[in-house]
């Protein structure tokens, strides 16, 4: 391969300091498709974590392309149509404080946020039995048996071990070994007695991360917690699970999916959809990109997307023998949402939240999904891992009828009758694999850590994964983004 | 896709029952690799377990390709050369009692047999102090210390667990979630206090796996043992571990690679090489197969490869949910043999094995490679995932010191000079993502073991994983093999 140039996709429009739309008058328009592209970086990949180094990249006055499987921008990011040409959250969908830099995107695309519905109480199900209780966040309080002392203590133990975990490098720990030696489930179980706060603590993994606690290693989740938080604040499990004071505090009017669509639109034409990278070939002075449809030749590629999915690329040469086990290594979450719309958030005048906490049935957590001015009531369940095993191959109507024996459940015999119901399941979708997150079992870490950040010679890597601070959310695909545009920047 | 046809590629050219080599004049040409083949069965894999599929279809009167990446047959079966035209086995190789399907097929083949030597003592080197011991294995006798008792006691509770598991199925067994919760290190601290018998586990799960022990899940290495057997000899730890009377007992004269090498010429110009599958499409009527410069039009195709490797592969549709979600949750082991070559075997005249196990250096676990007659002397060292690591990116000359390091150590100062030294790890492999096997870790066999091996739609599974006994080894292969050709001669 010769010398790749370093034409300038798009000159001097970069983006301007107010966020003004670039013109795209010099990108390859779409019948140019076909013919082979160059530009200084390409990246793979149109969530938030490529969207924010495209936008690093071109204002650093670097040419770019990107290259995006889906037919749509946003990757876990996604607006789940109703059926009535609206849409709700199928994916990533909360801010909350701390969350600084989808926050400074959220804003500079013009993208307002709301108080996600917290008035009132919740629902605890478990056993067959419905209660209330008053708190904030799925833990934040159990109903009064002994398993709130028991689960206190526990927590408090994980909340010391969490300040330990040097955020980002979970490995680097004193205690890495030991605790990555070791599921959650299993430390849950020596540290608890009763079986709410074993039930809890399981519920915490899973609503969290989309696993059962069996899957997951200790290491990753103290450091998942650890991550809770920014530079000045450090990580608690508390502002993980919490709606108020948490990562569930706030949401996007118009959806959390309106952040990388606009973002995509003012990258303008060098996003390039039904794309999926196939190979990623290395050679002297630069790289070969080949997606179905489009080749392009670039100084330097960032591959923005979990471990567990960049490991379908074929790479040449092969990556190292670190990375390429990492990615065998870290495995996605099996997460899914079923919503059902209401004529009236029906929930509020019986002094519910809207969320609620269940051992038995499809769902088993829940949230008031409904827009801002409470025009109609969306409720939103979280289907967890071992529930939608069992929703297998089901039929829609199998689904539909399983998530709304839920909602009856745990909010009454008026949740039986929505106006519409959606569903979203990640794990059948071939460009994500599942969802929210890459997750870490036992002995990964330790042994292959660094291999989720660091460059393979000209391949760099970006993702919510590879985020120090809130990996796992939108924000630490933004932060991602923004690391590796710098990284590049500087290597080229 | 219009209906395949049934043409029969070999015709009346089958496999006679005294195994005469099929003619292959029905056979596509070299010269139409381009042109679309069509067949009844495309076999992507032309590893042990894809070519035992392949010879028994044929068998069955079926046209078959077989598709393979790389430019040998044999995948994780290997002979690494040496340097002087000879070969030694860089990846599986040795067979042991019970093991009834590749000894059958080697037999077949006209692969003799021959006993792994084994005369004399054996080193533990541990903490700096070099010991020897009289008793077979790696684990069938420790040093005399404390750590005896210790180990025996929990081996003994391990063997217990063994045979609760229903071989194939460890899902299945009673305890199924228990033991899937928790890493086998977990397991082997909560049963053992001496620094021996944990030291001693911890090289059961490396030396078998290539795995440490934090990685395993304990379902799955109870598995492990209990498919160390046949129909008649339920499985043991025993049988797995140990030299004589165990899967170490034999070796093959010429080296175990001469038996897919011979099965794939007998199999003739069906087998096609340098022919990595991209991609597998299924339309009514049949499946499309298409790999580098070939693509073959098929009624049912056969995934002969591991779990990690099957993933890499673009499926259309997409997979269940519960096969995408398993191949992200069955991660290769980090296997790498180092060989060095001496005029003569003098470690017998020293009055021991060759065979030792090490707590330190790059090399953990050794044996005796030398040929039949002892004509001059082999010694191949295992080197564990955690040693490897330590040598991702290593030049060949500090690779060859370590395992010269560690030779000398445990066998002394004539290990240092010896005529050829040779090297194979399977991380690097592209092909192969790692060896021996693919390993469960906690939480994947009870959520997802079942996919290991149900077919989807079309699509049916090969691979020593997917063996009842012997997963992980030859035999297991070559069962998975003669499995899968059943099933799919049945649905035709």
């Amino acid at each position: 391969m010769t010398r790749v140039s370093r034409r300038r996709l798009l000159g001097t429009g970069a983006l301007t300091a107010a966020g003004a739309v670039v013109s795209a008058a010099a990108a390859p328009s779409a019948a140019a498709r076909t013919a082979p592209l160059t530009a200084d970086v390409v990246i793979v990949g149109a969530g938030l974590s490529g969207l924010t180094a495209a936008r690093d990249l071109v204002a650093a006055g670097r040419s770019v392309v990107v290259l995006e499987a889906r037919d749509r921008p946003g990757g876990r990011v996604y607006g789940m149509p109703l059926g009535d040409g609206t849409t709700n959250e199928g994916g990533a969908e909360f801010i909350g404080p701390t969350q600084d830099r989808i926050a400074a995107l959220a804003k500079d695309m013009g993208v307002d946020t709301y108080a996600t519905y917290n008035e009132g109480k919740n629902v605890y199900y478990r056993g067959g039995k419905r209660s209330l209780y008053a708190t904030d966040g799925l833990l934040g309080a159990v109903p009064p048996d002994w398993g709130v002392v028991d689960l206190e203590l526990a927590l408090l133990k994980l909340g010391g071990m969490v300040k330990e975990v040097p955020v980002g490098e979970p490995w680097k720990a004193a205690k890495a070994e030991e605790w990555d030696a070791q599921t959650f489930h299993t430390w849950s179980r020596s540290n608890s007695l009763s079986s709410g706060a074993r039930f809890l603590m399981d519920a915490f993994a899973s609503s969290t991360l989309s696993v059962r606690s069996q899957e997951v290693s200790l290491l990753y989740l103290l450091n998942y917690a650890a991550s809770a938080g920014n530079e000045a604040n450090p990580g608690t499990i508390d502002r993980l699970i919490n709606t108020r004071g948490g990562a569930q505090e706030s949401r996007f009017v118009g959806g959390s999916q309106e952040v990388p669509i606009r973002l995509a639109a003012r990258l303008g034409d060098i996003v390039h959809y039904n794309a999926p990278v196939r190979s990623i070939v290395t050679e002297a002075g630069g790289v070969t990109v080949t997606a179905d449809g489009i080749t392009v030749s670039a100084e330097r590629v960032v591959v923005a997307m979990s471990p567990a999915i960049a490991g379908k690329i074929d790479f040449s040469p092969a990556l190292p023998a670190s990375r390429a086990q990492l990615v065998q290594r870290y495995p996605m979450g099996s997460v899914a949402k079923f919503v059902a719309v209401y004529d009236t958030p029906f929930w509020r005048a019986d002094g519910l939240t809207g969320q609620a906490v269940a051992d038995s049935g499809a769902i088993d957590a829940t949230f008031d999904n409904s827009p801002p001015d409470g025009s109609r009531g969306i409720l939103m369940g979280f289907m967890n891992q071992a529930n939608i095993r069992k929703l297998d191959g089901a039929p829609a109507a199998d689904v539909r009828a399983a998530g709304l024996d839920s909602f009856t459940k745990l909010f009454g015999d008026k949740a039986a009758n929505p106006t519409l119901t959606a569903f979203q399941r990640w794990d059948n979708e071939t460009w994500s694999g599942g969802g929210p997150v890459g997750v870490a079992p036992p002995g990964a870490l330790t042994a292959f850590g660094p291999a989720l950040r660091e460059p393979c010679g000209r391949v760099h890597w970006a993702g919510t994964e590879t985020s120090g601070y809130w990996t796992g959310y939108m924000d630490g695909a933004v932060r991602s983004g923004e690391r590796v545009a710098k990284e590049v920047d500087a290597a080229l």
